[in-house]
């Protein structure tokens, strides 16, 4: 090993040390890691033998360098901890790496000099992208994106303006509504949240609208934030009302979980005979036997997949018009909801 | 904006279109962002305004490529949407970011070729650091790391000779043990998981070494993994048993969740009357009002805050000697588990 002998690099193996193990010289090692050089066979051989006796890998902030552009990609989520971002961070952040990508995972719920530290770091490393979940995310990441020519893409948001990959919320939410009044149910609730974000908000609005449509009554009360306590807020306000709700639409599957506790532990409420509940997401949780939550299902995989399509899309048309895609939820009949026709138990 | 003239660098704002518009020398831009270079205050100003208004920010790969390092930090782990590594990276992740670091997250659960990517990704841009979580990674990330001189540190792992964050899982085991025989219970069980995780194996180990020095006597059930499933497999095989345990020890809560979930829904038993059960981590589902969980907490922060300070001292003197940290957990006494004496509570 030469490591004693190269002293401005002290980490890293060189291709000068690939070089020297392989005997051959240091540009035979640049031609045998450019794709198209030329490179004798054998000479090929002892490089490629060298450089995995020693670890050695080509070093990307040259190339990155010369094409001004890396493979780190932005991906802007607020909470990525929680409920269904987990699974949907997890997922886009394999689907990246698999095209040989670095995702960079950027959370909102950051400080404002941690946001600048990440941003600077985003732009700094000439990302290839950025990709932006539901929430609230600064606009300064969409706008430097565009000043400086970064592909963008949205998921579970409302811009008509930008590519992204988004859930017909509308329709499930509007599917909740008609399942409890053909199952007889006309006192109905729907647990939102104050978080504001777009695709959260659709699915209040439409469960609403749908509701009065079908001639129900429809009460509304909305937790601070869209998860676990924030089920547990909405079902203070809604279980205290005179007469209670039916049957409540949670606009995720967190919430339902909270409210379902409080609803029993605090309501003594049975469910679903007392008390119809509904979420969205189908979370792993949604499943556990404590809950056994009807729901609408998102595919992570499913959802990663699309958005990793809209980036190719627009790294090999730049000036292609913006694109959405749409993808529908599926309805998954569990035991927190009293379904009165079999046929919406699919 | 001069972006037209500039046909090779078509996306990111560059330093010249920044010295057009504040109408000073490229030179001049690049001492602004230098350093310690020296700038008449007036250009720097004017070079500023100008990069604001474009969007402009220093090209890192061009930095990094000087000092052959990135300020990329590898985060390798096994399933991290799941539990408490869910928290505990979405906790080294904005640790990180608030030293300038890039947290690229490495998920060991992904297929062969993806691993490959990655691993090329993380030593091709020159990372500055690996952090393991516990977990069963490739060996080939350590050993790379060592070939590369890249500090490397472990978290909730055994590995002596490498610098990592532990938590006293021995100690936290026994002391469940404790609890359980000094409320009046002497038939123990432990769920444990067959995923070999150092963190878990140490936790059934310790936890059977104490009951059996209490006089208890001690069944043990693994779960094919240490989750939701795999505590309701280990209840399964524990509470078929005649007689049955009388309390349970599950080396981390969501086991420890699936196995209240199943004792309740498929053997009738009523927790703590029938069973006590003690989990560990303190995940936010823990708390939950359908489980309140008796358990011991982990910080996730405070792991997180100590590896990188294993980080900053490996980064200062590479040669200093491999250093542990060992966190205690603390008790969190809920309504899972019987506690005969109040002092258990505390």
């Amino acid at each position: 090993m030469r490591r004693g002998n190269c002293p401005r690099t002290p980490g890293f193996v060189s291709a000068q040390q690939v070089a020297d193990l392989a005997g051959v010289s240091r540009s035979a090692v640049s031609r045998t890691f450019t794709p198209g050089a030329s490179v004798a066979l054998e000479t090929r051989e002892k490089v490629l033998e060298a450089a995995t006796t020693l670890g050695y890998q080509v070093n990307d902030l040259a190339r990155g360098l010369l094409a001004n552009r890396s493979r780190l990609v932005g991906l802007v989520v607020t909470k990525p901890e929680v409920g269904f971002r987990a699974h949907l961070v997890a997922s886009l952040s394999r689907a990246l790496i698999r095209r040989g990508n670095i995702p960079f995972l950027i959370d909102t719920g950051s400080s404002e000099q941690e946001m600048q530290a990440a941003q600077a770091a985003l732009f700094g490393y000439r990302a290839e992208a950025t990709i932006i979940l539901s929430g609230s995310p600064p606009a300064s990441f969409a706008e430097l994106a565009r000043r400086n020519g970064q592909p963008l893409v949205m998921i579970g948001r409302a811009e008509a303006d930008r590519d992204h990959v988004r859930t017909d919320n509308r329709r499930a939410a509007a599917r909740a509504a008609a399942i409890f009044v053909r199952s007889g149910m006309n006192r109905l609730a729907v647990a939102g949240s104050a978080s504001g974000t777009p695709s959260i908000v659709e699915r209040e609005d439409a469960f609403v609208e749908a509701a009065e449509r079908l001639g129900a009554a429809v009460r509304i009360a909305r937790g601070s934030d869209t998860d676990y306590a924030g089920g547990q807020e909405a079902a203070a306000v809604l279980l205290g009302l005179r007469p209670r709700p039916e049957a409540i639409f949670c606009v995720n599957d967190l919430m339902a979980l909270g409210l379902m506790d409080a609803a029993r532990s605090r309501f003594g409420c049975r469910i679903p005979q007392d008390l119809s509940v509904i979420g969205f997401d189908d979370i792993p949780e949604a499943s556990w036997d404590a809950y056994r939550l009807t729901t609408f299902r998102q595919d992570p995989e499913e959802i990663a997949a699309r958005a990793i399509g809209q980036l190719e899309r627009r790294l090999s048309d730049p000036e292609a018009a913006p694109s959405t895609v749409q993808l529908e939820s599926v309805f998954i009949a569990r035991d927190s909801a009293h379904l009165g026709r079999p046929d919406d138990a699919e």
